[in-house]
């Protein structure tokens, strides 16, 4: 990397970090509808900055959902055009009380920032924000054509992106994609993403009584939606891992032979990690798959929250008329979730026990993505990482989803190069939620550079 | 019934029916601490009452829990003496919006008043206190000696009742004891309660990783601990409704042959009445067992409550580090809550899935109770009921639990007359509880001739 652009990041790391403080503080939860003016608070943050770096186009284009930010500095026309896509929305913070300071007052320690959004996604944006400036204020000018996509709905399903990606493709064209949304295997070994799963987000919802009931007047005749729900997610998937949803397992993904290289060589490193972050003694799921690939190719089943009667101190001795649970599948690559979401819908009738009444809602899914490691996108990043970081980076599946990815792949048809900066440790959708400083100023040296190997 | 007695409680209907609603008024829940203020204000209403009445001796008996209310009125020594229990505390309101009307703003139709603790227990309570005072008022006097002890802990596990029986119980002699607080089979069919089960109320605590976790960086190798609390609650419980606890279905209670022809004849209508006030077109639960049975002397085991992970508007794919189930089983009297809670334990480690630490505490137990339905105080609700509602009475288990009917046998050694008014349909523990008015007039003047029956 050049000198001076080097030199003015290490410069304005301070400055750099105040501003990702001011945006962190603000709680753009955007599936709490009561946060709906923080979320665009934190959008206009993002087009102020995008002015301040100098982006001649910056407009903050508001429709039914939160407001999409989109900036574009078209510098020459014989350098190839670089769209990047980012979030400025957050996972809401609760449990509440397990955070040690609160998410919205980031917290600095000597190596980590604390905040809701630190790794997902303000302070991966920033990093590239950060970057931009860098070029701008020492080069006097970006070195290629940028495109800037900012959404506010990454956690709420991402409604708005996507009508706005398919109707306005065109003014999206670019010749490459970079998401900056991802975590690496460590610092030790960096990693970039080729492939990512899909998701099914849904909400089950089990009725038995018109109203809730006293179990001492109906307990033994009466339905109880709560039981009736967890036979039912206990036959979803079982103690061994396995889900039992008809057709689930028809999809996979092709893994190279290097890549399973590094999943052997990487299983026990991995495995130890995994049960020192999580504080476990064993891993659950599939013992016959690999870790990598129950991590990265596999589908999964997971309920993310039930509910149902009476939860508060004490004893009350209800059967309530109504139970919900919140239930994600993970699906590889190739596996459509508008069809999984009709297998689920029909596995839940099979498996309901009878005298209940039960709806599946879909409330949001995104199709998986495998991008190829073959073109000079993903080169130049390779190459970066190498020079920032002094080690080659090993190309990774995650198991998480941004819906987004499959839409450029499928739509704008342009490579995506995910060079993500979070570490697993970072605890992102959790309390904690923290981001590493040292990967902060590692990631913007890193776009930094990455930027100037675009040129032609 | 004596006329003068009768005249005065219709005078009075008016009266009666506004002290309660003052009574209702107050939203004694002592289960949720934020009410302590007003549980004490619901004993001092009672306390205030029974002064009014005329009793000489009252007493607000106040320790680390809910305050006792006592008094006694000794008239004569030739006479028995009946000591009458009920309790002044009420479950929680929730569901909140699940209420057509207010649960602490009494609302009155033509037939019915509307509001949390109106049948369990103020509407069942102000009966008798209504029925004693028209015998002071009327006659001048109580026609027997009489002891009250009302409590301010029966939703909340009772334990200053439990510890002032222990150690009190001399305060406490008495001949009989009367609980208002069951339901009749129906206005046309009234019923005596001669069986009620135990039961035993606990809450199982699911852990898993150390912290919440993101599903998309851990699901396939995260123990996920809503996954396991339902796939353990299934196991507990089939969906035959079948308990898998060893040793659960040891005890049983002997049923005689009239209680039996009852079951055989009422069987047909209980089942569409059941049907219908659930709203619901099959009962759940052990076919092979009589509904009767399965209401009255089968042990259950009900999921009152479960609460885990993200459970708010939209979507978080989140894996929470955990997850908790409230569980009760109701037992046959002769089996012992302490030895089932060590069952339950067992059962629960040996079913719970492996990677997971599981807790169960005991929250509270009560024995159930079998009553003799051969002696001189039950022959004598008996003859009042026939008297006031023009049919006998047929006797009859209930499936609740009333843990101070099993105090009273075993330590007093008293014969317990469970006289109950409410109706099957009244909602008891559920939104929009309510009392027939025509039952809470008609508890009055059977309670009032109850009483004179009693004398030699």
């Amino acid at each position: 990397m050049r000198t001076s652009l080097h030199q003015y990041l290490i410069d304005n790391r301070e400055k750099n970090l105040e501003e990702l403080l001011s945006w962190l503080k603000i709680p753009s939860i955007s599936t709490l509808s009561e946060h709906r003016k923080d979320v665009k608070n934190a959008a206009e943050w993002a087009e102020k900055k995008l002015q301040e770096i100098g982006f001649p186009e910056v407009e903050l284009i508001e429709g039914e959902g939160h407001p999409l930010v989109y900036a574009q500095w078209l510098t020459d026309n014989n350098q190839p055009t670089l769209l990047f896509y980012g979030h400025y929305d957050v996972q809401p913070a609760d449990p509440l009380n397990e955070w040690h300071t609160p998410p919205f007052q980031p917290y600095i320690d000597k190596d980590n920032i604390y905040a809701r959004g630190a790794t997902d996604d303000k302070g991966q944006v920033m990093i590239v924000l950060a970057a931009l400036e860098a070029w701008v204020k020492s080069e006097g000018k970006l070195p290629v054509n940028v495109k800037v996509l900012l959404e506010g709905e990454e956690e709420a399903g991402g409604a708005s992106v996507e009508a706005f990606v398919r109707e306005y493709g065109d003014r999206l064209t670019a010749d490459a994609a970079l998401i900056c949304d991802t975590h690496m295997n460590s610092v030790d070994q960096p990693s970039l993403i080729i492939g990512l799963r899909g998701i099914l987000y849904t909400e089950i919802i089990v009725k038995g009584a018109k109203r809730d009931l006293h179990s001492g007047s109906y307990g033994g005749v009466a339905p109880n939606p709560i039981h009736a729900l967890c036979l039912l997610l206990s036959r979803l998937k079982g103690e061994n891992g396995r889900i039992d949803i008809p057709g689930i397992y028809v999809s996979s993904v092709p893994v190279s032979d290097e890549e399973k290289d590094f999943w052997h060589r990487d299983a026990e490193a991995l495995e130890k990690r995994l049960l020192k972050e999580m504080g476990v003694e064993q891993l659950v799921g599939e013992k016959h798959v690999s870790v990598h690939g129950r991590l990265g190719i596999r589908p999964t089943l997971e309920v993310h929250g039930i509910r149902g009667g009476f939860i508060g101190e004490g004893a009350k001795t209800v059967i309530p008329a109504e139970a919900l649970a919140k239930v994600s599948l993970r699906l590889p690559a190739g596996s459509r979730p508008t069809e999984v979401f009709k297998q689920l819908e029909h596995a839940v009738q099979q498996k309901m026990p009878k005298g209940y009444t039960v709806v599946v809602r879909n409330l949001h899914s995104g199709d998986g993505v495998a991008v190829s490691p073959e073109n000079r996108y993903i080169n130049a990043a390779a190459e970066a990482i190498a020079e920032i970081y002094g080690v080659r980076p090993v190309f990774m599946r995650e198991g998480g989803s941004i819906p987004i990815t499959a839409l450029f792949d499928s739509i704008l048809h342009i490579p995506v190069v995910l060079m993500g900066f979070g570490l697993s440790d970072d605890g992102a959708h959790g309390p904690n939620e923290k981001f590493s400083l040292n990967q902060f100023y590692k990631g913007m040296d890193t776009v930094a550079d990455f930027l100037g190997r675009l040129r032609n």
